[in-house]
């Protein structure tokens, strides 16, 4: 640490353990609000206010979907974001310092099963140092580090050169239309920090991915003489050992260290399957929808061309798929990969902080799943990296929580990355030190 | 054939030669209203229209769902038919003959994929000698061979002496809430005939059917690690192969030669399947819904205790199963089996009239599925017999055809049996003859 190092660190420090309920609450009144897809106005009020409260200049938007959808890299399952806007607040720096992307976003996947949760999904309890939630994990966490580390800056009386953009998104679970709007803004930066849920490792390549349905065909008969039909519960039980052989096949190639231990790399996961209307008919139709894991190097249509090669061969498992291949379709969402130099000096900054804070090394490892980085990296010129206090373990799951004591650890490893990376007003360039 | 054999086939045969456009087009009227489960009210109107024509005593009634629910052979998805009225038509005989019950569903099961279909799936087209549409084999077809039977000995002036009572049910796609309504009416007689599609073959027995609903548990994860999640589409791949077993265990044993030339004779068929609700999510919960078919001569109770402990040795397969063991429902619909000996006269009257019509020997095989005819063989203590001119290949598909010719077929042997079975006015028992 630079400038008065020890000092920060011990005054950071304490900021955050005189702000440990506070901090908690916020991240229990984000919780508590339920945003999912088309449901994320309130929490972004109450972002939108918190980083007024920072005196920070707020922009609150609906993303125009009509503008969006004309664009290549839009995916969403829908074209109109009326309830759902986007928040962007920016502390602009003295001038001279790098600037930051500080990257969230507040959309959560559904609850589930609510029967397979022992609390209500919503309910922001806390025991044992864990506060649950949907939401909690991916990644309401680690915008509560976000929003703490730069109020702790602020409220340290910390000037910085470079500018702060603090981007509170929708739509990331969904292919990134949050992000991609705040791109389109024109919003970039030296660096940008997305504190999806890496238990506190440090991720520059991040998977990318992409959704697909599958309709698989059958014939219907009558129940009771289904042997002379085709079940489509039969066939789809086929699709999916041949995408099963696709996956092992993709993953048993890959060599970079940074998977080294990750049992799949990139999977391919079947999400949804929906078939058959009557309990006493031979099923016709099944539809399977899933997300195709695309690794960091790789471009999107290169994934897509393995996989519509691969279900051709299909018909080599069984001759009922020669006449009636199933439609690969690819809808909704979709993530860019993304790939950050290891060497690169907001990687340097971010794992000194680290090792300053936790005292310890940084694991930097390769992402198990896509994150609006790749956006930012690709379109925005925005070098990101992916950094939080959440855990994937409990993302997407019943009885999702955070560890409390990650949020605050990650909130002082990105406040004093701020200071490092953007710059203390009337000292000489962070870097250069 | 008694009484006047050759005259009264000779003029019922050209009566159906004469009446061939008459019946195609009342087949087209009842194929083109779609009676699926709801929506019976108009076919309904048009049958009782039609009886009334014939002179006879009609009664139509939505049944009572509250009186239905408190019998314990009530099984239905609701409870409320307003909208979905039976029809009875009563054609009273001199006295001292048999009475017989001529019993058909209206009800038809969806359509399934319309783009599946070639036409429109309630098109009632004619081509090849076939009429198309949902419902032409299931059993509309024969209902109008019924119709046609009952008017060709009604116009050519025969006189019987036993009752015939025809019944155009609703439910039977459903568990038979319409044929249990009208057996709780009190509607019985000495001999039923159901012309469910047999292909022209005499069914004495009839395999029944429950539905079974069964929920398998998976654990939620997102899908980028999906290998810390259980699926629970994974997992009702090993449910579907369990069952596939028992399927295989409880067909092993048949030794019934009734059900010699079919390959399955009681098949469970798995219908629904349903699960997940998120493509980047690994799903925690399938449920699947399908047919359980039970052998004639088993218990509805026997058969369900089978599964049951059958699924209980799911754990052997995988210790997910131990502690989540898939739940197992009974729901909705469930027809009785049914047995009538092969000794019975209404069996020896209907085969000498098929000799009669055809010159051929006529087969008597086991029914591949359930029908309404368990309810009236058990319940309204009428020995039933499956008889019709629609083909199972049809039923429930997609392009449901009939062969015309097989309807009046159908209708020439079951207006002889009508005259044989109920005997002429002012001649002897045709039994004794």
């Amino acid at each position: 640490m630079k400038g008065d190092p020890v000092s920060f660190k011990v005054r950071i420090r304490e900021w955050m353990h005189n702000h440990r309920e506070e901090g908690t609450s916020l991240l229990q009144d984000m919780v508590r609000l339920p945003s999912t897809q088309g449901n994320e106005r309130e929490v972004q009020l109450l972002i939108a206010g918190k980083l007024r409260g920072l005196g920070m200049d707020v922009e609150v938007w609906e993303p125009d979907g009509e503008a969006l959808e004309a664009h290549p890299f839009f995916y969403s399952p829908r074209s109109r974001f009326i309830g759902s806007p986007n928040v962007v607040g920016i502390w602009r720096g003295s001038g001279g310092g790098r600037s930051i992307i500080l990257n969230g976003h507040m959309d959560v996947v559904p609850e589930g099963d609510a029967g397979q949760w022992h609390d209500d999904p919503f309910s922001g309890k806390v025991a044992d140092g864990k506060l649950f939630g949907r939401g909690a994990t991916d990644m309401k966490g680690g915008i509560a580090s976000l929003l703490l580390a730069v109020q702790a800056v602020r409220e340290l009386g910390i000037r910085l050169k470079g500018d702060i953009i603090f981007q509170s998104v929708i739509e990331e679970e969904s292919g990134g239309a949050g992000t991609l709007a705040a791109i389109l803004k024109g919003y970039k930066a030296d660096a940008a920090l997305i504190p999806e849920p890496t238990n506190l490792r440090i991720f520059p390549k991040q998977q990318g991915s992409m959704w697909f349905r599958i309709e698989v065909k059958g014939r219907s008969a009558h129940g009771g003489t289904r042997y002379e039909g085709v079940s489509a519960i039969d066939m789809s039980m086929a699709v999916i050992a041949h995408i099963r052989e696709l996956e092992e096949t993709r993953n048993a190639t890959v060599s970079d260290p940074l998977y080294a231990s990750n049992p799949i790399p990139f999977p391919i996961n079947i999400g949804v399957i929906k078939g058959g209307n009557w309990p006493s008919s031979v099923p016709d139709t099944v539809t399977l929808e899933g997300r195709f894991g695309v690794a960091p190097e790789e471009k999107l249509e290169q994934a897509k061309e393995e996989m519509i090669r691969w279900m051709e061969r299909l018909k080599e498992k069984d001759p009922w798929f020669e006449e009636h291949p199933p439609a690969v379709e690819w809808f909704g969402a979709r993530w860019v990969p993304g790939s950050v130099s290891l060497e690169h000096t907001f990687i340097r900054t971010l794992s000194e902080q680290y090792r300053e804070v936790l005292l310890q090394e940084p694991v930097i490892e390769a992402s198990p799943w896509g994150t609006d980085g790749g956006l930012l990296t690709l379109l925005a010129e925005t070098p990101c990296i992916v950094f939080g206090p959440g855990v994937t373990e409990a993302a997407h799951y019943p009885n999702e929580y955070i560890k409390l004591d990650h949020v605050f650890e990650a909130a002082e490893i990105i406040a004093l990355t701020l200071i490092e990376w953007c710059g203390l007003e009337g000292k000489g360039d962070g870097d250069g030190d």
